[in-house]
């Protein structure tokens, strides 16, 4: 028998060139089978996602899939390619939810290489990435920035020019996508069960939202299948005991999904993320461990030529094994609480008090 | 920042009025991904439930999902307002299947209370309340009273006046609910698997069903969360260990569901729920435990104007970590025996010999 | 009380009969929820399965179901009746997968007992059957002979006459079924990711596929239900704690699956299966078992009257708790290694280079 050598180690850090764009494999059909299983992965109540006539109700011609089960399957392509070899993920930003996906909709995602900055140690390196996720009518329907720090291979090879790409701060109003059908006119808050509306979040408020959801190894590792992310440090326990964490990460979408679900409570009416301006996995997260989640208001925005609508800045932190309430300093000295698993920046749409 | 207090922190004993009619959120569009995840879930086998064929050929446009899926989801609805800050789910009764739910209805749930009665030590009190679910074009398809103890949160809020439902102890046969479509002249008992017919069955029988389903972490908690029940103590482990459980507990719902499936071996022909006449959870479920059951027939019923069906009221008795045939008093001088956890009266449908 | 006699126990190896048709229970119509399930269960990424567009490339409706969910589904049918008291399932052969599974499709099995063999103690005989699925419309889909181990209840009973059925080595490349509007004219190979075609393996080439998969639970006991398999020692902890193997076994069908998706790297363009040549469940797997897989191709057939497919013969070896390159010696004197799980030689379908 001789060895093959078909397996795809995956990229290394020398692999990657500056505008490079890469196709990354596995078209994917959306199903009603991926949203149930969502909601029995999250819990998520939003009835956007779970009821047909609400969403009729706002325009929708039926229930677009939550965005975040969007954002992992897209994601989820991209992995392979990407941060197969990633010694971690630093971040995300500029996280555009371009228009909504329907059940049906085939997703595919390819990835341009933006940025390139070896590391001085000369084994590893941040790769930036711009990744587009395109329904089968070549529409796009989310695109996003992130940067990985990925081994090199081959250390000797040479280092690239450093470029490190101009990034916003977050999505600018002006550039979020609300569909043109989408209309709050006949927002009904009993389908949401939340008394909120746009008008009555501050900048300056904290939410501390109160249910907590404990993460079982069968959660996880069936929610990052269902994304077709293949990183094997979620996955492969005999291989994870002898690294140094001794057992399996959860993929760091998990807690996102669950904070966002778990925040459904006081966020009633946030009824579709906008954008994700930046996000960073601050701490890893493990089976045992049950996430928790505050919101802090960072910013209000009214939306142009819309009365209906207004989008809300938020940020929403997510916390293992600790009470929100505890929680005093998230960050201190640059450096995240221990039992901080996220920072996430987004941008959600809220119906305006009156808007019907 | 200032802490928010936009938490809806549910209801108190105090908080409910009788009469008083609570709308629920989060309307549901079922989608055959429900009815895939619940045969995950429960291993049902019943052929109404996963072939269209078979349901055709007892009247049905297509299959009807699993009467207690339906039940589950319907009652998810209203633990946020009813029984998020309950001591104790007290009973059931009176539960009406009043006509199938499709793929591709929507539910919606809304409760009223009809029965305040404060504890003795005046922290907290019994809350009584039917809840009707309807489908998106308003027709009920299920209703139910259960019965909660809720606490109080302001100790020092007057009593209400002492109000107790009078409740049937069964759900007499007139008041059963069969489509007018469902017929079982071309039922096939090669698809169930079942030899037994609604005559072979008689009151004062013991079934004493083989099968065990040991209950994993994951499936509690996907189903739960499938039903959208968004109840802390079935998946806040962090905060269970504090609780005199020490852990988080399963929720009701599982065990009747795996009892119903687990029943299927001796009542393969007990095609759909009719009502549950009486339901109690004598003791709280763990994940480990192992879950079996048994029945019990208490009664057979003609039904009016029908040669094709009979009625069967069963007694279902869920038992942990102990083989049916073990148990000799499920309850002893009013206490239920401690290896029990269910004891359910309900009553199913099932064809006639030689209806067809 | 009286103790029903109506539960089913299974045939024991005296109840079943050279020749005779045993029609299995519960048709099941398939789901996109069975499809979504299945990817999440195993992390399948064949966009055949997942990407409606990608399969009407390659002449397809739309994308047909997963070969080895539509397997497990129609498997799990036979096990009430088949294998429920098996002591051990022996092995695989002659399985062929005769036309594509598309969702709607509702799958009913049967099996013909073409084998008997009583073992010299007496006490036990090997049942070998012939089952077969075929969809709503009576086509055969899928077909399988498998033998099984199934104790005597009745130990005086006669020995029947011993009759062992001949087996094909392997499904004849004459014999294997493509449907005639497949083709892989368009076949588009950014969409598997797979540099690799027909003509670039060679008999004698092992691929040490890298990934591999902690099982967890929740993950067998969700898949084992979902097929409608309702063996016990799957699901019943409490029952198997006195077994000799102390906890759950996972069923054989979880490590096929695994492997089968694992294997994707390396083998991306292996686009369906068209037969199981033969099985072995070499040792048993547990939850927390983690699985990893190797590939030898053993053949490369061209096909009839076909440019632009050829079909490899591979072995599939599935490994428990070790590195697939650690393995040297599969089986030695007859015996498996003891991390081997799993030895299946099966024949799949791949795109000819430049057939497009």
């Amino acid at each position: 028998m001789t060895v093959s050598t078909k397996i795809n180690t995956g990229r290394f850090f020398e692999d990657f060139t500056l505008n490079e764009v890469i196709q990354h494999a596995t078209p994917r059909t959306i199903s009603t089978g991926d949203s149930a299983l969502y909601i029995a992965l999250t819990g998520s109540r939003n009835p956007l996602h779970c009821s047909e006539p609400f969403a009729q109700s706002l325009g929708y011609k039926t229930t677009p899939v939550d965005d975040l089960l969007a954002f992992h399957i897209a994601f989820g392509k991209t992995v392979p390619d990407i941060s197969v070899n990633a010694v971690a993920n630093l971040g995300y930003a500029d996280v555009c939810f371009t228009q909504p996906v329907f059940v049906g909709d085939t997703l595919s995602t390819s990835s341009q290489v933006i940025g390139l900055k070896q590391n001085s140690n000369g084994k590893s390196g941040v790769v930036y990435v711009r990744s587009t996720a395109v329904n089968h009518r070549d529409e796009p329907v989310l695109s996003w920035v992130r940067w990985v720090m990925v081994h090199k291979n081959n250390v000797s090879a040479p280092a690239p020019e450093t470029v490190i790409p101009e990034l916003p701060g977050f999505v600018a109003p002006e550039h979020l996508n609300i569909p043109a059908y989408f209309s709050a006119k006949n927002f009904d808050h009993e389908a949401t069960g939340g008394q909120y509306f746009w008008e009555d979040y501050q900048a300056g408020e904290r939410i501390h939202h109160v249910a907590g959801m404990t993460i079982n190894h069968g959660d996880h590792s069936l929610a990052t299948r269902l994304y077709q992310n293949n990183a094997r440090l979620h996955f492969d326990d005999f291989a994870m005991q002898s690294s140094s964490f001794g057992k399996r990460l959860v993929y760091g979408g998990v807690p996102i999904s669950l904070c966002r679900a778990l925040s459904f409570n006081g966020l009633e009416n946030a009824l579709s993320i906008l954008a994700i301006n930046a996000g960073t996995h601050a701490n890893p997260s493990f089976a045992g461990d049950t996430i928790y989640t505050l919101t802090e208001v960072l910013d209000s925005w009214a939306l142009p030529n819309r009365t209906d609508l207004g989008a809300l800045r938020l940020r929403m932190v997510g916390i293992k094994n600790m009470s929100p309430g505890e929680i005093t300093e998230i960050k201190s000295n640059g450096a995240y609480h221990q039992n901080v698993v996220l920072d996430l920046d987004y941008t959600v749409a809220m119906p305006r008090r009156g808007s019907n």
